[in-house]
């Protein structure tokens, strides 16, 4: 059996141990042979590819990235999927001599992963996003990592916050989940967390805000990229254009942030985490929730269990039928935001 | 409502925002008083209390310890939880004025949480150890953080033992179950992961140390301080002597280490983690799953669920019957050691 | 003996444990007596102070910011220093009963320092700044802390610059002086180091992005706040607003990227550090640093040694006559920037 | 110019960083060709090198060990640097084609290339060892990361010490020199320090850790392996055997815990750093001195000022004749023991 791998998406820390744990799964257990391509599909298409062995792999687990490179170049090149588009990658296939894929990346990835196996092209999907919106899986790999982070950046930022008296905002990644800021929010005790599930009012806001200040301390706001002001779309948005049409760095944050140092009177700084979330050595949980998929992926692989996705279940990590986990968004339920709202608030 | 607060047995990190978590709902959302026993049942007997509100609570969720104190003291002074021994708490518990417990502690807290409800002294338990061998929950917080110790400390040993061309071995805690040697020996990508629950023979591991060599690597061992050779119980064992009826500091890495080498002719050094496993921040995902956990424990005795353990379901935190919980420890399953053992071995 | 202690300007890793070197060792050594006052000149002449001795002290070395926490209000309200200003200054210690000053600052907390003691109110001064710009010192406490912040950062954004295959650009402070940027570059491997005393055009800096391509890799370039592009002052300026006449996040950083994007045609991505810089717990070499800086500051405040500063000198920490340390900024000399612009561009 | 680069005694953090900045300067500056031995001098007699050009030392700063291997095997093959010895270095060298050679190491290796530089053998040395005992240079890299990795352990260990109301004694490296105790020490807080060059008695030893007790905190005591107490040399020593004959873990804190748990009555417990001091990732002072060195070591060797040493005085790096470096072991004055023994004991 001889399997190609690749990376879709933006990178996820923990990359590395799923490819690690796949390769020295399919190889030295099941005498599989790996291919990798480089930079996702644009390798694929390009014949970029790499022989996957114990070697390739050696110590991969702890760095960061991921070694194959990614990209979001497309797999469909002409339209979303059609015959021919199927057709082209069923050839490509035939010529490197692959029985199937492994897939590692996002929702949109793991489409593609069900789209193919319904077509007759076998493929496994390994989920990887750091926003930990997918379906199917209680956590992807890439969060814990990007939540550490973020709540290590909450840690610096209270201490500086409060030696000046100042009220912090941190903007997380997340543009239509707040995991990460809902997470990180609480790991670090950030009082106010904004997610782009519930909007708020800058009443609401500063009104809180306020009453931390009342109770002598400072204010600790993280705040999702996607969360948006109640009644105020024109003047928090996410246009990504400053005034004079430049791309603009920070998103949400760079408007809040005056938004509540005007209604406070309270001085008030804005942090944009931006790609650090991504980067770096992934923590031990995410290592380990990427070396077992990657196990998990090859063993099915072996078992011919195509059309299905590695996803953690309390602490298995089982084969979820793709059909389960594309297309809905995992989102913040209202239990879980009302849990914050009314404890840290 | 009044509540009280205590903690027991060795101390596992998170255990403050669990407290936290549990003081901020309790108090400010539920209006109940909270207080907290010094040291466990020794500030419960000597009346050694401190009163737990918002202000008391405040940042303490990445301090590692605990700030309420923790021993070993036992609640039953006379013995195993006779009728005097649960009559001095009744009374004890009525000068106070509280109506329940929440008791943090390992599997032997929970027991007592379970004797005590069922003596009509209502108890909740919030379920920490670092060794993670509890029931009733996928995880307990403090695991994550010693793994992540543990990971780190291999990523350093590494590194060192490459430089040198040496075999090294790490030895963790885990004196019945083998989780954190299994998390983070995957973790930190160890060759040989040993673990209480399956024996191995020094032959069998000189095999696996030559076969590393072989490949042109250093070895990385991870051993629990559990864990027993096939065959030489006598040779490595955990007496906690050494020949002079002197402590030893080092447990079975200590007899270990020389034996690799000796069959090897490797270089071979022994490292023991203790106590840094245990101490300091901890990580985000154990302050998050402590405040939940703190959260879910004081909902449950606003709801009159006396007798249950906040334990983690998937991505829930559900309330558990302490009686599903307590009495079997719960140890690595055979599949998941084969899977390490023939993956990485 | 009866001394006062504040802080002034922006915060700066290491502050705790120079006001606890300095607590204990005046206090415990000598036998003084220590007062603190809140939020630096403000709290003097509010009458906000809290005793400082050992108890005020205790464990607060690994903490950041700082627990009396600093502000930019300055000492003389009228003016720069009259004898009005000075007569208010000496007032107010009189009423406070203290006998001498430790400030705890930058470069214009030194120069309030020497004014101070010139006119007959003994200060000394403990130097502080991330920025590392002050003479009289081979480092100041703060700047070791801001440089393994930014080298980490560096660490992140390269893997995930490698994995997208893009050139990232961070952001960190330095206004005036690059030290921060220049050493983190340098920790890091940062390709290219833009710093405040160097100018370059964009051609050049497109140049080394293109050739670092060239070589296979993808480019880390880390810029100063206060950098400036040879010839094109309008076009990379730091005016603080975006078009709306709104407070902008990003400085140089924001208008830098998109030229270099332009240029090569190489994906850029922008991020900036900020506030991340300056909060947290400090290295293990600030806080040591630090704590020498206080128990320097003590003594010489029992030797009568006024009008000097605790700088360190090799691995000696030397008490220095204010008037070397102040007014002059110390810069990257030529031979440094040139260092790395030939060894690593 | 061909140059012959290798390391030497116990790998030290920045080993890396060394050698990248030295290939960098020498190969992409000077037009040098470069050359590693694998493991030392082992590598250079056996043949076993490898070229060092800009795509050797691609990315390797950030990482623990060291990419050519170090060891402790001896240069002179026969005795102690005589002619025949000479000869055979001269020989090899010859055949090598290099005109210089780097040597990388502590005391030992920069006494050789004194002896070398002297026998018309060219050699340059660069300072390492993370006991920062050698003359000559403020620092020497590796020393850093090291204290750095012993202040974080002493953080995680007071909180399961306050916990627990333990005594906790954490032994670090230091056989002749106290500075990673010294120096960890006052970055953790450590209310003991002990180290080689200032014996104490138990009796004062556990006077400290009692009146620690009476302050109503828990002791961290922090001893060096070489220290030794007063009086006490039967009972606290070093054999390296425990009374099986069996290589000990622990050294000198394995017998002293007990000793202060016996005299004091407080529950006291014990951790060996061991070879977690030298591993993984460097800090950034280390990445940046080691780089310094490199560079200043490669235009060394340029300049023909053979027969120096990299050494790092104040700001700046500068070559020191090796004269002035060897021989002497820098070890803690006696100031710098009485300044912590008064102001934290």
């Amino acid at each position: 059996m001889r399997i190609g791998v690749l990376c879709s998406g933006g990178d996820s820390p923990g990359m590395n141990a799923a490819i690690r744990g796949a390769v020295l799964r399919a190889v030295e257990v099941h005498g599989f042979e790996m291919i990798g391509f480089m930079d996702g599909w644009r390798g694929f298409f390009a014949g970029d590819s790499v022989p996957l062995d114990r070697r390739a792999v050696r110590g991969i687990s702890p760095l960061g990235g991921v070694i194959l490179g990614t990209s979001r170049v497309q797999p469909f090149l002409a339209g979303r999927g059609d015959a021919g588009d199927l057709q082209a990658i069923r050839d490509r296939a035939a010529e490197y001599g692959i029985d199937g894929f492994l897939l590692i990346g996002g929702n949109g990835t793991q489409t593609v992963a069900q789209l193919l196996t319904a077509a007759g092209i076998p493929a496994i999907g390994l989920p990887k996003t750091i926003d930990n919106d997918l379906g199917g899986t209680d956590y992807t790999f890439g969060f814990d990592t990007a939540v550490s982070i973020a709540a290590e950046a909450i840690d610096r930022l209270r201490t500086t916050g409060e030696s000046h008296r100042r009220c912090m905002v941190l903007e997380v990644m997340g543009r239509d989940a707040g995991w990460i800021a809902l997470h990180a929010g609480m790991a670090g005790g950030a009082q106010v967390m904004l997610i782009p599930e519930f909007p708020e009012s800058i009443e609401q806001i500063s009104e809180w805000v306020l009453s931390v200040r009342d109770r002598g301390r400072s204010s600790l706001v993280i705040v999702a990229e996607g969360f948006r002001l109640v009644g105020s779309d024109e003047q928090v948005t996410r246009d990504g254009l400053d005034g004079f049409g430049r791309k603009r760095l920070g998103g949400v944050v760079e408007l809040l942030a005056p938004l509540i140092e005007e209604r406070t009177g309270i001085e008030t700084r804005a942090t944009v985490l931006g790609h650090l979330q991504r980067g770096g050595s992934p923590t031990a949980f995410d290592r380990v929730l990427a070396t077992r998929t990657g196990i998990a992926a090859a063993d099915a692989a072996r078992a011919g269990q195509w059309g299905t996705m590695a996803g953690l279940r309390g602490d298995r990590v089982e084969m979820v039928p793709l059909a389960e986990a594309v297309g809905r968004l995992k989102t913040v339920p209202a239990d879980r935001y009302e849990e914050v709202r009314l404890t840290f608030g």
